[in-house]
Parts: structure tokens; C-alpha cells; sequence
């Protein structure tokens, strides 16, 4: 029973994990979200766009990316869904998950605007879950 | 490793709760949706509209609300994403997730129509989960 | 305690059993789907239309919906939320959940093309969650 509880167990985690993160990063508190992925950690946001790599760069990486929203306010909101874990003999946990994206724009309803794969490797530092990889994949 | 167990449980249960809470609402089952909140509970799901107090407030707020459908047929579902919940010393679990609504009307495809994050305040009586205070804020 | 956890358990389970049945699904995996269902299965996709049976008439059924798919390439996407399970006491679990169906062609953004409910029982065999029927309504 016990490896059954540890899979329930992890499962929640790692939802609890993506709902804190991705919370982080609409709420526009980009330095708490950068520091959900860990120090040399490597995150390819966008097909065609050099991945960001150790915290400092994604955090850099981060402020470029929504310097484009300081002329067209929205509101966007990540929803991670349909997670896929495999925890690995060498201890990283392989998480795929789709992620949808809608903006809400002043005035308007909510747009969906972007439906992606996220291929994640989490691994725990201090007890607590973070990225060492991200790459989105744009349907 | 209890504690970690335990929160594994909570959250599962929590996302339980509001996949029947929601499903009750959206079957317009609005009797049993007003059950899932405490008597004394307080629900704001529109801003700039008085909160409904106390559970017959509730059920009243929520025939007004639906009386709007009788000459708009649509199926409307609440779609609750992204929790993040935290346990508080004394006992309530403060819970603040996204929720999509997406209505369909007949002949007609889905459509997104808002985008919102809830703010909860669960409590627990008899056993069973309850809202002691529900706080919507659109985007 | 063992029956809380028990249900937590349980509930990680089925909510990692959809997201790998349907990635299966979404990537065109079609045998690997059709193994999510048991030999005996039945799978009522589409209203009006005449329920699949069996493994095999699943995977006949599967690839002739998806023969339409050729002349209009896309990516479709599964999403299932709000999951709502019951256990019986005969072993079989009832689930009814929320699946938005996305899809995205090329060059264009993502579309909600579908809102349902889907009504599963879910059965153990070998250790591994399949499904004893699926019966979908369409919103």
C-alpha cells in the first residue's frame, strides 16, 4: 500500500505545486515565480525562442515577455490540466500536463488564446518541488 | 510523514467537493447547492452586488440569479482549476482557485463567457466539507 | 483513517488514469486507448450515434471518427475536470466529469469546440483502471 499512498500522494503535490506557480505568474509576482524553478534551470516558453537558463536569465526572460503587456492590459490565467507524472529511478518526477491559456482584456470576456503541452522535470530541493526543466510546446 | 499524507487527502477531498458543489449548481439543483454552504455562510459572486448571508439568503439570491435563464435556455458549467488551499490553525482551510464558466446554447457550440478566481473559506461539518464564505472576483 | 486516505488515493488514481487515456487519445495513439478499455467495453461517444462494443469495435469505431480528421488537420485536446467518483459496493467506480474538447488547426488559435459530461464505469483489472463503459453527453 505504501508505494499506492506515495503516488496519491505525489500527485496532489505536484497539482498543488503547478496551481501556487502558475498563480505566481499571473499574478505578475515574477521574481516568486522564478524562484520556482532552481538555479541552473533551463525554460523553453516559446517554439523558435532560445530557451532562458539559470534563474537570473528567466527572471530577465520573464520582465522582456511582459513588457508587451504594459501597452494592452489583460488579465491571463495558466490552468494546468490532465497531469501525467512518472517519477524516475534517479529521482527527477517527468510531469506532461496540458495548459490552456485565457486573457481577459478591460471590457471584454475571456479569450482563450493559447492550448499547450508543458514537459516538465521537477525535482525537490528543501522539501519543496521546483523546475529543473520546462519546454511548452504550442499546439 | 503523516502531515504529508494528510495534505494529500485534504486536497484531494477539496477538489472532490467542488466537482459535486459545481455539478449541483450546473444541474440547477440550486436547494442541495445552497446545502454545501454553512447556515451562517456569506457569498459574493458578482462585484458591486450585496453579498447573500445565511443560507435561505443564498437559495433566494440564487432563484433570482437563475429566473435571468428562463427566457435564455443555456447549460452553463462551472469549471474549478488551479487550487491552491491552506490549512489555518483554527481549523478552516482558506482555498483560492480559477474558475471558467463555459455555457452552451442550444444548436449552438460552447462558449467561454468569464473568467474568474474564487476565494474560498471551508469549514468542516459533520464530517462534510462546507463554504463558510465564498468570494468571486472577475476578470 | 485508512478509508480517507483510501479515497485520496483512489481519486489521484482516476484522475491520472484520464490524463493518460486521453494524451493517448490526443496523440492518435488510438490502440493504446482502446487497451483503456476493457474487452467487453462500451463506448457511447456521440448521441444518436450507435454505442462502439468490444475492444476491437472501439478501435474500428476510433479510426473511422478519426478518418474525417485527414482533410482538416488539427490538434485536438481532451481536457476532463470536476471529477466526481463513487465507488459501488460491487467494485466498479462511477465517475462523472466535465470534458472540454480544444482544438487548434494551423495558424489559427485554440478553439472550444465541445462542453460534455461524461458518465464512466470504471473497473480494476491487472491492477490498472479501465473502462467498463463511457457514455458521453454532449451540452
Amino acid at each position: 500500500m505504501t508505494s499506492t499512498y506515495a503516488h496519491a500522494d505525489l500527485y496532489a503535490e505536484v497539482q498543488h505545486f503547478y496551481a501556487r506557480q502558475m498563480q505566481l505568474l499571473d499574478a505578475r509576482k515574477l521574481e516568486a515565480y522564478a524562484d520556482t524553478f532552481t538555479a541552473d534551470a533551463e525554460f523553453a516558453h516559446t517554439p523558435g525562442r532560445e530557451p532562458a537558463r539559470t534563474r537570473p536569465g528567466i527572471l530577465r526572460d520573464l520582465h522582456a515577455v511582459h513588457e508587451r503587456f504594459e501597452g494592452d492590459p489583460q488579465q491571463r490565467r495558466h490552468l494546468f490540466t490532465m497531469i501525467d507524472i512518472e517519477p524516475t529511478p534517479e529521482g527527477p518526477i517527468r510531469s506532461t500536463c496540458y495548459a490552456l491559456i485565457v486573457t481577459t482584456r478591460p471590457g471584454a470576456g475571456p479569450e482563450l488564446v493559447r492550448s499547450c503541452v508543458v514537459h516538465d522535470v521537477l525535482v525537490r530541493e528543501d522539501g519543496e518541488l521546483r523546475n529543473r526543466s520546462r519546454q511548452v510546446e504550442h499546439d
